[in-house]
């Protein structure tokens, strides 16, 4: 380990019932990390309350909120009072029919250090966010923090190799990932497999492909559906904390856990100059990335 | 599986010390592999002899040969003999002072259906690509053959998502890696570890990012450094064949093999319609890519 350890923890949790009961249990689990040396936290995706995209419902806009606004309040002061970076993650209401999923960077001193809002939105059975979430118009852009240059994702982002690499050319030391996935109860066990390690991989590909460490936060727990009939989520853990060649620093189970790891910062430089992937990109032929398809 | 069933063979070897010997070799391993339903078979990088690229040495550009040339014109016999597609690496010579590492595609006829110029050049102590092959100029374009649109690429190209993205957005089936990779034999055994499961990861994560098989074949055995002092490279096999969401179909250890998979091609397309990457690429926000850093 170098002088640029970082000691960063994971909370990973069911929800509690309600936003207080949410942010006591987040207050609780930071405080404990803070003691342990963590200087930054990564919370799970709207990690305030349960899951509520199963179902496409207008009265679920009502649990919206102000960026900067109450949850960002006090959050900022849990990140004072522990000196930890806190990364959370939000329903940002930012006007009447306009909403984004939005990732908040609270910095070591309580100040609200920048914003993230989710740039690819989902839409499967039982994840319908593009009913709630207008897609993300802040681009790619990493956000500095006493602790280092953070490329904060949402969820969704996570498959994809553009938005992480993005973040890596504009400079971002780490990529953190809040996550709210699981399994379709329905789904037989080597599905299930397959699709938990092909989340874990891809963003272990990332931390390879760019050279960085990869934190991503999943919440557990199953939650019942509002739709008679659906099976519901099994959100399935699994956070990890992961070097920059993609090898395991820390991973935890199927339950919560408060899951923490020293991150030697220096170790993305070393491991660059042996692997200089930035060196030989072909950004001269890279243009087809911006179409949709190349069928013409 | 379904009726698309392809069964895909990657031979992996070690150095057999001419191009004759390489050639009957792989002429022996390919009918095997066809008296067993193979139709696709993947050689490894630079099969026909060592892997020269220890040291820069002017003498060693006679290695390089016409395309077509001798050696497609020996593949295409076998391919049209067993009926398989081969997807074969050559070094090409172009003109007087301009070398390519080219991939071929013989299709089950014989024919020269296409050719892929490696875009990613490597230059490493032990790895000194950048002396002898010009960047490729044919860009990340699939070649279609009879068992369906190859996205060939080469080696170092493995480490790059926007090769692996361009192929799939060109309608490429499979991603096929032909690859000469290894340790550094100073290295300890947790930095090999790390380095092999890097490479398979990053790989797998092309698989899962763009719901497509990949087939990565890399060569094995030690091969000595012309250079006094130079430890050489233990070149570390583990070829494998992963499905579209990254899953390990078939892989091999550090040993010359003959490794074999049945690959469901209709899985992709079922694959797709669960994890919709495609879909939802935010295309408006990736001009980024083609920038070396975003650091103005």
């Amino acid at each position: 380990m170098s002088d640029r350890t970082l000691t960063a923890t994971l909370v990973q949790h069911a929800d509690q019932g309600g936003v207080d009961a949410n942010l006591q249990y987040i207050e609780q689990q930071v405080r404990a990390a803070a003691a342990n040396g963590t200087r930054l936290v990564l919370l799970q995706e709207l990690h305030n309350g349960a899951y509520f995209c199963q179902t496409e419902d207008t009265e679920a806009f009502d649990l919206a909120e102000a960026i900067p606004g109450p949850s960002t309040d006090r959050l900022g002061r849990l990140a004072a009072e522990t000196g930890c970076v806190i990364v959370a993650s939000l329903f940002e209401r930012r006007a009447a029919g306009l909403y984004h999923n939005t990732a908040v960077v609270l910095d070591a001193d309580g100040r609200l250090a920048g914003k993230y809002r989710k740039m690819h939105i989902p839409d499967d059975p039982g994840f319908y966010e593009k009913f709630y979430f207008t897609p993300g118009d802040l681009g790619f852009t990493p956000v500095d923090t006493a602790v280092g240059r953070l490329g904060v994702l949402v969820c969704w982002d996570q498959w994809y190799p553009e938005a992480a690499r993005l973040m890596a050319l504009a400079g971002a030391e780490l990529l953190l990932y809040p996550t709210a996935i699981g399994w379709d109860p329905h789904d037989d066990a080597a599905e299930k497999d397959r699709q938990l390690d092909a989340w874990t991989t891809v963003q272990r590909g990332h931390a390879v492909a760019n050279g960085l460490p990869v934190l991503a936060c999943n919440r557990v727990g199953h939650e019942a559906s509002p739709r008679p009939g659906d099976a519901g989520i099994d959100f399935w853990g699994h956070s990890f904390i992961a070097g920059p060649q993609g090898e395991f620093l820390a991973r935890a189970g199927h339950e919560p856990e408060l899951l923490s790891a020293d991150i030697d910062l220096a170790r993305s430089e070393s491991v660059r100059r042996i692997w200089p992937f930035l060196r030989d990109r072909r950004i001269d032929g890279y243009a087809g990335i911006t179409r949709r398809f190349l069928d013409d």
